[in-house]
């Protein structure tokens, strides 16, 4: 053993001190130790306070007190905790100087060589000082001893130590009392024993497969197998913990899928509100006048309406369409005109429209789509105004689905229990008087909306544009249940924006085995739901595309 | 100058090797040398790790290059970036031996003395066997290298080491190939001098400070039948069904109610988080390991979370709070600084906090939510960080509204069923084991969370500004409950933003008789609900400020 090995293992960590002075040469020789301990970047951040009154050092002695009955009261068993008391961890007021050997914050202010990857290198710094001043004072004949059990908060408080200035502890210097017989005072004492030897181990084998950091293509992959790993690759690897977005990562993969990429965009988000007139108002099915569909068009035009509210504040762009609104109306460059005719016929005994209308429904719905996106938006919302279209909605999805008509029946924007049953009486009538063949499309001219139709026409040519679709309440999920049943695939694209307050909606969106993002218990239309969960999908984009991954941020994963 | 002196002070941090090997006996001595350095509460928790593999080097070295030129670029102007661009601050491939010293955090899984104060005593220990080693191998005529510029979170996964255990850095050892002419390198390549003496200085005053806390309401409650029918005629008469927008009518109601004015504004809102370690986390009631807490303060505070992305989506400014993380932040003028302690301490045993720091928690978070009020905003979101918080907020949603630890526990941010069934136990035993006193102070110290009674705090302070309050999931609302409970009028200006997938949350609201916006399966915390339902939050205001009336739009309302 050389004179090093020694004096390192003959220190000790000292609570037993004699009265002896520590001498300032003594004091001197061990600063200088800790001096030429490094010092990360040249920071020259560790400072010493040397403390040798009385009263400061009672006050620390209580602060340690507090927290050595503190520590006592977290021992495993009472046996622990009669031998954790009996003993002595400290020698505040007894060691003739304390010393507080801090490090200094504040030198991260400015650029600092050696800490980017953890700032606690300055810390580190101080520790080799207290280490160095341990050996000297050892060396000296003097020892030290390190009391950590103490509240910092109130210790800094006490020695009124700037903000930035950080405690190590508080250090007992003096002459030692006992050499606790050559060994940590806590083997002497049999509290545990200090392991013979290090534990050493050499790592022979490299880890390189996880730390792979997945570049992001913006090639179209092919493969939706492969995109899809990957997308739910990026979406785990957000500092977050697994599925803790819930529905907003549902949303990110959906969206990135649609779009075949890891970094989606929503580009001009559009909501398109179709409105026409229906024949089945005029038997009394709605709270409102007929009329009140030409109004809500001109409130749309002068925007008034809930959905001009709400496209302005989340920066969507809006477009009405009159698919068939008993109404002239003036021209306006801003009303989209697709009139089929001045609404539907009553179905209750007769078709609604003739075939060719229906067809031509499609027609309409679609251009004014492929319009919109040969613009450049990925992104389209549908809404709907007509007097009397939840009574034509609920008959659709009677016939489409086989769920009878009384399941499929609301109350619309508010009729009465009195008025709803007439209501489910009038439609199942109709239901039963009709006659015509036995296929979607001859029901849906018997039983259909300029609006609704026009909206499944535009709902699949939007899935031909690889647009996302949003769907708005129960009528919009009714022209998406004809574009479905036409096109089953179209479901991958549509994200269901509100779940609506009318008690069909909720079985038909189990119907189509789909989720919708909001329950606010709108009951509204014109496309609101979707206007107000747009910045939730927003949302979803952005997290997926904005958020830091574990990798990126040094954020360590589960356990 | 001692021999030991001359040692110290021609240790030199060395990035300058020969290509002598370093043999098993020197290595030994040098580690023996470690072992004799202190272990807190002879705990052993020191551990080496021997590299010799090039390619583990490499990989090192890798990681070691993309942290030095983020470094670069963090210097603070061109002639010091090109010098830093000059220095060598690594040898980690030249080097014949590499070696990583690490402390095994899993310690601190049973009783450890001398860490109730600060669990850092375990990584000091490490720190002081770092430097006997430096030492020894100087006296031997080697020397080292500490490289802490790198990723942690990598260097860990190339290393395949486990979670518990930290690394304090990369240590490069060999024969030096140069003393840099007796001076730390740094010095003798002029970019920066060592200071010729330490900083020491004498404290002779102690500073003793009571703390006071005082919350009385000074809000007065106001007549607000004229008001609230004048709002809801207002709602009633906008272009639209009555009841039609649902949601955001009640809100619409509640806001304009709160701010007393037919034409509520919601004025900079602002999300703050605060985060804290809780001392239960040691008992692994957590998927995540304690460090997370502060990576994810890291992360908040360079825009990588999804707080960060949500709030710069809608235009919300953010704040983040260090209430009590175990760690030590450099300073950063985005980081407000109210820790009270370096996290709790497990509430198994005994307290998890001092009554004067929960007292503190309570001052800290009023002090916070009274700035941000001063500066002008009216409408505040509180959200959270800590690992273990559920816990915690289980534990006091238990204790405060009387419904069984079982039912108020989940599976945080994703333990098991077996880990949740154990942090059941865990947390009944706690309190089963509580022998305070009967009132909510005590058991609030005793239980409670810094961040979660900051919260608390800051929500009483909002309700004294009169701001609209939004309230996160469940750990935050479990912070709202302190604050109802010592205040029930604050429930007026709450608005819940989300309802999450925790099960407990559920059972809160109802005991408050509250109903959240979102349904969005979250489970994330960080006040991402306040963030993602405020969009809807301002579609309420924009309704009731922006759409047009029957009258003023002529749309004809019911027959």
């Amino acid at each position: 053993m050389s004179y090093l090995d020694d004096i390192m293992k003959s220190r000790r960590d000292t609570r037993h001190f004699l009265n002896d002075a520590v001498s300032d040469s003594v004091l001197e020789k061990a600063l200088q130790a800790g001096h030429w301990a490094p010092s990360v970047g040249l920071t020259n951040a560790t400072k010493y306070y040397i403390i040798k009154s009385g009263e400061i050092k009672k006050a620390i002695k209580k602060l340690f007190s507090e927290y050595d009955e503190k520590a006592a009261n977290q021992t495993e068993n009472a046996s622990q905790k009669e031998q954790y008391q009996s003993l002595k961890l400290e020698a505040i007021e007894e060691a003739p100087l304390g010393m507080v050997i801090c490090y200094d914050r504040s030198v991260l202010n400015n650029f600092t060589i050696g800490t980017v990857g953890s700032n606690e290198a300055i810390k580190f710094s101080a520790v080799c000082a207290a280490q160095n001043i341990w050996l000297s004072l050892t060396e000296q004949g003097y020892s030290m001893g390190w009391v950590s059990i103490l509240n910092y908060y109130q210790f800094k408080k006490i020695l009124n130590l700037p903000e930035h200035i950080e405690p190590l502890g508080y250090f007992c210097i003096g002459k030692p009392a006992t050499n606790y017989d050559n060994q940590p005072m806590l083997q002497q004492l049999h509290w545990k024993q200090k392991e013979e030897h290090p534990f050493v181990q050499e790592i022979t084998e490299i880890h390189l497969d996880i730390v792979e950091i997945h570049h992001e293509s913006s090639v179209k992959v092919l493969d939706n197998k492969t995109l899809q790993s990957e997308l739910q690759f990026k979406i785990d690897n957000k500092t977050k913990p697994t599925g803790a977005l819930g529905v907003l990562e549902t949303l990110a993969l959906q969206i990135g899928t649609v779009f075949q990429t890891l970094t989606p965009k929503i580009n001009q988000p559009n909501i398109v509100v179709f409105a026409a007139d229906h024949g089945i108002a005029v038997h009394g099915v709605s709270a409102y006048p007929q009329d009140v569909t030409r109004q809500m068009v001109t409130n749309f035009l002068e925007e008034g309406a809930a959905i001009n509210v709400f496209c302005k504040q989340n920066n969507i762009d809006l477009s009405i369409v009159n698919a068939g609104v008993n109404y002239d109306f003036p021209p306006n460059a801003k009303l989209i005109d697709a009139s089929i005719d001045k609404g539907t016929q009553s179905f209750l005994h007769g078709p609604a429209m003739t075939r060719s209308q229906m067809e031509l429904c499609f027609e309409k719905g679609s251009e004014i789509v492929a319009e919109i996106a040969s613009k450049g938006s990925n992104c389209i919302g549908f809404g709907e105004m007509g007097i009397g279209n939840t009574s034509t909605a609920s008959v659709l999805m009677s016939i489409i689905t086989g769920i009878p008509i009384e399941e499929c029946v609301g109350k619309g924007t508010g009729v009465n229990a009195e008025k709803l049953k007439f209501k489910s009486d009038i439609l199942r009538k109709a239901i039963e008087t009709y006659s015509g063949e036995d296929n979607l499309e001859d029901k849906l001219a018997y039983f259909g909306g300029f609006e609704i139709l026009q909206m499944a026409g535009g709902m699949l040519e939007a899935f031909e544009n690889n647009m996302l679709i949003l769907v708005d309440g129960f009528i919009c999920s009714v022209a998406f249940l004809i574009a479905y049943t036409k096109n089953p695939s179209i479901i991958r694209n549509a994200i269901f924006s509100h779940q609506s307050a009318e008690q069909a909606h909720g079985l038909l969106l189990n119907y189509m085995n789909a989720k919708a993002v909001l329950q606010l218990d709108l009951r509204l239309g014109e496309g609101t739901g979707c206007a107000i969960a747009f910045p939730i999908i927003q949302s979803a984009v952005a997290f997926l595309n904005e958020m830091a991954s574990f990798d990126s941020a040094g954020v360590s994963n589960k356990e």
